[in-house]
C-alpha cells in the first residue's frame, strides 16, 4: 500500500488579504500549509477559521529574516501593498520586498522548492504603453514617495530572474493588477475598500481628479486560481514558453482587463448599498498617482488557460457583505 | 592651542578604478581614509602607493556584510560595474548594490555621517529622453541579463531616498556616466579599455553594430572633483536645491556631455597608438545594449559649480600611458 503524504506549502504574508485566501485554497487542495506573517498589515482574524485545521500552522515571522524548512512549494506574498501602509514605513517596505525575496529564493535554492512570487502592476509605474504587456519595461520614479513599493518589487523580480538564470531556481511570477474581495484591510486606503467603507458609514465618497481615470478590478478568487494553475505547470513547459515569448523570466500579468472609471465604481458601490446617504466629492490627484492601468492577459490565457470569471457586480456584492459583517462585529 | 584632527572618510570599493582615485584625492585633501574592498574586481595594485600613508587603512571587507566605525563621510562605490564582471555573478552584484547600500545607510544613520552614493547612468536604461535629465524615470528591463546592475542601482537609489526622507540621513547621489582613466580594469570589457588593449596588442578593434551609437566619456579626475564638491556643500543648500528642482532626493548627473561615436573613439585611440597594426571589425549588438547615452549636466553645473575640464584627447593619452606601463610590467 502506498502512503501519500500531503504536499507542503509555505505562504508568506499569509494573514494578509490575498495570503488568507491562498491558504484556504491550498488546504482545500489537500496541502499542508505553513503560514508566515509578521502581522504588520495582516491580521490573525483573516485566518482564524483555518487555525483548527491540523494541516495548517501559523508562524509569526518577519521575512526580512531568513526562514528554514522543507517545502515543495513557496508562495511569496509578504509586503505591505497599499500606499497608506507602505508609506508609513518605506524602508521596512523595501526590506520586506527585497530581503524577503532574497530569503525565500535562498530557501528555494537550498531545498529545491518551486517558488511563486507575487509581483505587481506597479512595476509598470505610470505606463506609457496601454494595455500593459509583460515585455513593457515600465515608467517608474526611483526616488519618489511611491518608489519604496514599486522599486522594491522591481528589485525582487530581478533577484528572481537571476536566481533562476544563475542557480536554476524554479521561480514563477505573477504581476497582480488591482484585486479586491473579502479580507481586504478596511483602512488600506485602496479605492474599493475606501468606497465601501465610506458608503456604509454615510461619509462622502472621495474621488481624486475628475474620477475618469480607469482601473481594472480583479476578484481575489480569480487571482488565486491563476496562481495555483501556474504552480501546477511542469517546469519544461514554462521554460519553453519563456523562450517562445522572449521573456527573461516566467512572469504573467494577472488582472481583469475590464475597465471601469473610478466614478463608475463609486456609482456601482452606491447602487449596492441603497441605504447609504453618501455623496461623491472630488479632490486633487496625489503625487505620482498612476493615471491608467489595464492588463494585457494574453500570456496568462495561453500559458494557464485562465481568465477572470467573476464580474465586478458579483465580486463587489461579496466584498460589501464582508465589510457589512465587519462593521456589525465592531 | 586648538588641535585639529583630520576628518575621517570611509570609501567602499576603494581598490577599484574610481575608488583608488578617490582615496588618493581624500588623502591629498588631508583626510584619514579607511578603504574597504572585497578585491573581487578591485586590486591592491591600484592602491599600493597609498599603503605607506599613515592616514590610510585598507580593510578587506565585503559590503554585503555590515561594517561599523565612526566616520564623518562615507563614499559608497562598491559594486562590480562592468557587464563582463556583473554578469559573471548577477546575484552577488545585486547584493553588493542593495545590501551594500543598506549597510552603509545604516552606518550613516547610526553615526550621523554624511554619505555619497555612486549611482549610474544605467538607471536610465535604454533612455527614451535625450539627453538624460535627473527627473527622467528611465526605461529599464527588470528581468534581462543587464538587470542585476541596473535594478540593483535603482533599488539603492530608492533606499537612499527613503533613508533620507524617513530617517533624515544626509545622503547625496551622483549618477555617473561613462568614465575612464588609469586603474581601469584591462579586462572589464568596457569600450575604452577594450580599444586600448586591442590596439596595444595589435588585435582587431571590435565595434558593435555600425559603431555609430554615441557615448559620453568622462575622465576620472573630473568625476572625483564633482564628488568632493558635492560632499563639501552644506545640507541646507542641498535641501533647498531639491525643493526648487522637484527632486525627490539629492541626485545629479556627472558625466561629460561631449558626444563621440564609438567609431570616433576607435579612430582617436589608433591615432594615439601609431605603431598599432589593429583594424576595425564590426559585430552584432548584444541584448539590452543601450543605444545612446548623454548626460544633461545642468543641475551639476548649478549645484556644484562644476563641469568636466579634461578633453578626451588628454584623458585618453593618460589612460594609454597607464595601459602601456601595465603591459610592460606584465
Amino acid at each position: 500500500m502506498e502512503i501519500k503524504l500531503p504536499r507542503k506549502a509555505l505562504v508568506t504574508g499569509a494573514a494578509g488579504f490575498l495570503g488568507s485566501h491562498l491558504c484556504r485554497r491550498l488546504l482545500d487542495d489537500g496541502y499542508e500549509v505553513t503560514a508566515l506573517d509578521n502581522l504588520f498589515t495582516g491580521t490573525k482574524k483573516n485566518i482564524e477559521t483555518l487555525l483548527d485545521n491540523r494541516r495548517f500552522s501559523f508562524v509569526l515571522h518577519d521575512v526580512t529574516q531568513p526562514f528554514w524548512g522543507q517545502f515543495d512549494e513557496i508562495y511569496n506574498l509578504a509586503c505591505p501593498a497599499s500606499p497608506v501602509h507602505y508609506q508609513h514605513n518605506p524602508v521596512e517596505t523595501m526590506k520586506a520586498s527585497v530581503l524577503g525575496m532574497m530569503n525565500m529564493l535562498d530557501l528555494a535554492l537550498k531545498t529545491k522548492a518551486r517558488i511563486l512570487h507575487t509581483s505587481t502592476s506597479e512595476v509598470y509605474g505610470d505606463p506609457l504603453v496601454h494595455p500593459q504587456v509583460e515585455t513593457y519595461w515600465g515608467n517608474v520614479n526611483t526616488i519618489g514617495i511611491r518608489s519604496c513599493y514599486d522599486e522594491g518589487k522591481r528589485c525582487a523580480e530581478t533577484f528572481a530572474a537571476d536566481y533562476r538564470r544563475e542557480y536554476g531556481v524554479d521561480v514563477r511570477m505573477v504581476r497582480i493588477f488591482n484585486t479586491y474581495g473579502p479580507n481586504m484591510h478596511p483602512k488600506d486606503g485602496r479605492v474599493i475598500s475606501n468606497f465601501i467603507m465610506q458608503a456604509l458609514q454615510n461619509e462622502d465618497i472621495t474621488l481624486f481628479g475628475d474620477g475618469m481615470q480607469t482601473r481594472s478590478f480583479q476578484y481575489c478568487d480569480d487571482l488565486i486560481e491563476a496562481m495555483r494553475r501556474f504552480m501546477e505547470l511542469p517546469r519544461e513547459k514554462i521554460d519553453a514558453f519563456c523562450s517562445r515569448h522572449g521573456l527573461g523570466a516566467p512572469v504573467v500579468n494577472t488582472g481583469n482587463p475590464g475597465e471601469y472609471t473610478i466614478k463608475q465604481l463609486a456609482e456601482e458601490t452606491l447602487l449596492q448599498i441603497p441605504e447609504s446617504k453618501s455623496r461623491l466629492v472630488f479632490r486633487p490627484i496625489p503625487a505620482d498617482d498612476p493615471k491608467r492601468r489595464k492588463p494585457d492577459i494574453t500570456l496568462a490565457r495561453k500559458l494557464l488557460d485562465w481568465e477572470p470569471k467573476i464580474p465586478l457586480r458579483d465580486g463587489l456584492s461579496k466584498t460589501i457583505a464582508y465589510f457589512r459583517e465587519l462593521q456589525q462585529g465592531a
